[in-house]
């Protein structure tokens, strides 16, 4: 595995290093989007009353701008399923996360919780409705937890539970620590339009210019964002995403953006992400003859090994975010 | 109000700016505490299994230590009934939260999500065991949200819904702002003893000399972290507590730890929290009498007036940090 074809970006930004203190220019967090919602199942418990009126579909984000930020393009990191904007944060063995690297390069860093997750509200109404005998078990929302045993080749650790690809990245010797990452996933509960698509657009007109970075689960989003207004996204990166846009669809909203498509290793292994990979190749195919500017790029096929779907923990996830820094410095460029 | 009254710490930290560039030593976000956990019913949609095991009851924790913390204590801060860490971030109205001042004053900050809530994982199984037809309705878990008709006298906004104490510094134009901040509470569906007060145990160890601070619904659990042991807890300040340890209770695990028992305004215009503040009292009556170093403060007493229940966001919270900041000085003290 040559790292050191991965390391232009780290030479570029010389002056910028990811060791001593880093100087923050702001920070703080805030969310986007969200609505009033009344009723009458709030509560069964008697100190809070059951009828009243919350606050929904909100996204939290947590945003750091570094000192020196320049022109350099903001980015939005956008975790996958079962997870939360942790995801972005230090690695499960202690490392740097890309969300500190990306700061250090110069990039202003908004992380997300996706609503429902995390620091942005879910809605417990329905449960407490079946609880209190107002509406039946078929109520409940679906909202799963994904075992390690299932997650493992999910996630692409190995082909099942306990196996792992001969040279696979992943630091699985910290792997309880990434297992206390996970959440319950009340994704498929979730109303229409998606509230993460909605907080994606708003967030990206209030940055004025940027990057969407979205995982997994939440790949399609950006797209999704962008076929609803382009206003605000300057490129999207789509790591390993659930889905790309189909390619017999309206690829006009995608004509002249920057857009990544990012892999990792072991894909043609998975039954589960192999046909995801081909039909991002025929999304991409189809964009670009429309006036797309959509890379896929397979980590392997550039000559970078073992990576896993967690591919912004693996142990070379320093390396992979210059990497991500460099292309964004190529194709997207800085704000005017 | 005589702010100026508050004003020793800025005066005294007149180095440490609260505007321009804040330079971090480190920063980063792990976990502590949780156990793994078999359930078969993690899910009931196809996608992922209903059998496996998941990892729960840890605590999420986010942390920054500035360039010069020197000896200055660490400070944890613990959010309060259906909120999360964002408690202590930016401000509804956009203003610069006691997370960062107090960092911006010296003190290592360590920010945590109470287990079961936001970046810490709730457990699913048992709504999962209801929607699949293996469990009665009555099996669900006791998960709350609470309207803000609700929230506003429990915050003492005012009296009731809509109405406001005369001189209340909560910034009450962003509400919306706030609304967004609140998320289910899964409190009383948590396991003994509680996960919050084992993750803190294990925090304050971590940090070897900790301030702990808690808020309202995680008031008394600093008081329990100490009682279980005290290795690593250099103070606690508990901030309008749901309760305090009972005045007749064992008082030993107290002795001779700087505790501060801080209360906002309005306090006895409000049934809930008076008889709470007087429990409080006697609290530190007994303990002081068996060798206690308890502090009530109640704001108004030293000449603060309008404090809300939310008093780490009210329009006064940065010159409350920084009274706070020179309680901790002045009564923990710095690290040996």
């Amino acid at each position: 595995m040559p790292l050191a074809a991965l390391a232009p970006a780290a030479a570029q930004e010389g002056a910028r290093p990811l060791q001593g203190p880093v100087s923050i220019e702001r920070q703080g967090s805030f969310f986007v989007g969200g609505r009033s919602l009344h009723s009458d199942t709030l509560s069964t418990v008697p100190a809070y009353a059951p009828s009243g009126t919350i606050t929904l579909d909100q996204m939290y984000v947590r945003f750091q701008v570094p000192a020196d930020a320049g022109a350099k393009r903001p980015v939005v990191l956008v975790h996958g399923c079962c997870l939360t904007g942790k995801t972005w944060e230090t690695t499960p063995d202690g490392r740097m996360g890309w969300d500190e690297v990306l700061l250090r390069r110069g990039h202003p860093t908004y992380v997300v919780d996706q609503p429902w997750r995390g620091r942005s509200a879910a809605h417990p109404s329905q449960i407490n409705a079946v609880k209190a005998g107002k509406a039946g078990a078929e109520a409940l929302p679906a909202v799963f937890a994904a075992g390690r045993e299932d997650a493992w080749a999910i996630f692409r650790f190995g082909r099942r539970f306990g196996e792992t690809f001969p040279g696979m990245l992943f630091p699985l010797e910290a792997q309880e620590e990434f297992w206390r990452q996970m959440v319950p996933d009340w994704n498929l509960a979730l109303p229409s339009p998606h509230p993460t698509v909605v907080g994606l657009s708003a967030l990206a007109a209030q940055l004025d210019g940027a990057v969407l970075v979205s995982h997994s689960q939440s790949g399609i989003f950006p797209f999704q964002a962008a076929a609803s207004g382009r206003q605000g996204i300057a490129g999207i990166v789509s790591i390993e995403p659930g889905a790309c846009p189909a390619a017999d669809g309206d690829l006009a909203p995608y004509a002249g953006l920057p857009i990544l498509v990012l892999w990792g290793d072991f894909v043609q292994e998975s039954p589960r992400w192999a046909p995801r990979l081909a039909a991002c190749r025929d999304f991409a195919r189809a964009a670009n003859a429309a006036g797309g500017k959509v890379e896929i790029v397979v980590l392997p096929e550039i000559g970078i090994s073992g990576n896993s779907h967690m591919l912004m923990q693996d142990r070379n996830s320093i390396e992979l975010a210059d990497w991500l820094v460099a292309w964004i410095g190529k194709n997207v460029g800085e704000r005017r």
